[in-house]
């Protein structure tokens, strides 16, 4: 039985990969701060060993890397809270860079022969033009945002790795994901509670919204993860690969689609609170390196996956009575 | 009067730096981590004002340039011993990109306006084959020593508030430079010290080298900070520069010019202990960009700059009665 240790795994994303390597038969594993909530349903199962560790602890990292010799590592750790790492970027660079760097030193002196998939982000692209898109692995990286130089350094470290230390590592781009799970502060997840809070009478019947306009490239949370997991037998030690549906949603359609998925009629009200400022009108990646050494396509339709997460959000609204974690 | 900071400033760099700044017509203040010496002549003069600060004290930081409110930036601090970033990979993280990101964000916050110049390596292109000489600076960056990758990381944090934050950032990337003052551990520095400490009787005349094949790229220390004062007029915000000779002298040849400046039959001896294993057998920079930007050109002759090593060692051997501090 193969054998996966991921970091940040009560995370969104750390979630589904611990479900999706599970139902493909591996033993899994996974790090977590202290005080992290594991959610996912996955964890009931009891079958995923959790260890409270914190990925700037290098020394412990080395003892649970070297104990659990895992086949393959899945970084996912690290603060993903694009503001909060704008409004504290010391404490972003040591998380992010520092923590990528605990984990890829650790793995190359306890279980040198594992491969780690790093997870970074699209964000190292930054702004970039709408004749731009879609976006292919050698663009130049300008990143917009704290967040995004962190994944670039964290990147960077990766291919030093590889290219020195003779790690099998392997960096992951990802895009947009989304699905049931994830924290209301993203936008699917917004207008899917909002729509769950209004079905039960916990709020009159008015959608908020910020800006509409731009289009984003959205991957199923569940067919990303899936992804990932596929990366450890086939993708190229050193390199690095987009992960995206390859297709641009105006955040305005998938408001529209969540709405047909409920039998109410909803006001939608723009919110300037709600409203982010954005130079980037449309982000749109090329996942065609990937599918190349992978053959992974995205498998869930869009109308499936924002019915997962109104369904979700359903859920959770009549246990929770209408509160929810922000 | 123009007011410059340097950060580092007791380093081989930065004593020559303060000088240059100091002839130009500078104010110049500096910042040093406690414990620091500050042992070029310049520091006699009582025109230098070093605050003890480390630069990974933020505040304390924003502190010193907001008061000092400088027109310009040198930031020179950090781990230069590539040997000892290798061993502890976590300090010269901390070191060479927290103490960047520190620098970078203290000066938006509290000098807005100063002119930052961030002083990189060449070590961030890492191996390169011979074809590949000169190099330019739009050159891959493979890093191939964690300090070189420190470097490269600290580059993009630089070039990130130049361009989200409007900050005036200026990357250089200075290839191999010596002088009076280098410490003995780089080749002329432990060269020109052995040749002292036979004129002195102190070891017998027998020269210990490692491997005098490979070609560098050598700059007059002296020459090299005339580059980073020029740099504060004249480059564009955002860019980054080559600082070199643009001629690569292989060790050889530095090793025979040095005893053709001594009296004394010395023998040559090679030495397992000094040969460290290289796979790049010439290392040659363009320098093209930053003489259009500036009209600098390196004017020291070769034998000049050695003849001052020589002449500083000299001197110091006789004051230390043959002590070094490696």
């Amino acid at each position: 039985m193969r054998k996966a240790l991921i970091t940040g795994i009560a995370g969104f994303a750390g979630g589904h990969l611990a479900e999706s390597l599970i139902e493909a038969g591996w033993e899994v594993a996974g790090i977590e701060r202290h005080g992290a909530v594991l959610d996912h349903p996955v964890f009931l199962l009891d079958r995923v060993k959790v260890e409270e560790c914190d990925i700037l602890a290098a020394r412990e990292l080395g003892r649970v890397i070297g104990e659990f010799q895992p086949d393959a590592i899945f970084h996912l750790a690290g603060t993903t809270h694009i503001p909060m790492a704008q409004s504290d970027p010391q404490m972003a660079f040591e998380t992010n860079i520092k923590g990528s760097l605990n984990i890829l030193d650790a793995t190359a002196a306890s279980a040198p022969s594992a491969r780690l998939i790093l997870v970074s982000s699209a964000e190292v692209y930054g702004k970039s033009r709408p004749e731009e898109m879609p976006l292919t692995e050698d663009r130049p990286l300008r990143p917009a945002s704290i967040y995004g130089l962190t994944k670039l350094c964290a990147e960077e470290t990766a291919f030093y790795y590889a290219r020195t230390r003779g790690l099998d590592a392997v960096v992951l781009r990802p895009f947009n994901h989304i699905g049931p799970g994830q924290r209301p502060r993203f936008v699917s997840a917004s207008f899917a509670l909002q729509i769950a809070r209004i079905e039960k009478g916990l709020q009159p019947p008015v959608l908020e919204v910020g800006n509409l306009d731009p289009a984003r490239d959205f991957t199923d949370a569940r067919d990303m993860v899936r992804g990932y997991r596929l990366a450890v037998g086939k993708c190229d030690s050193g390199s690095v690969y987009n992960i995206c549906s390859g297709r641009a949603y105006p955040i305005r359609e998938i408001l529209d689609r969540l709405l047909k998925l409920s039998d109410l009629e909803i006001e939608v009200r723009p919110s300037a609170e709600r409203t982010r400022a954005t130079d980037v009108p449309i982000f749109r990646g090329d996942h065609s390196r990937f599918t190349a050494a992978t053959g992974w396509r995205p498998e869930y339709g869009i109308d499936d996956t924002l019915k997962a997460i109104l369904d979700y959000w359903r859920g959770r609204v009549k246990l929770n009575r209408g509160k929810s974690r922000g």
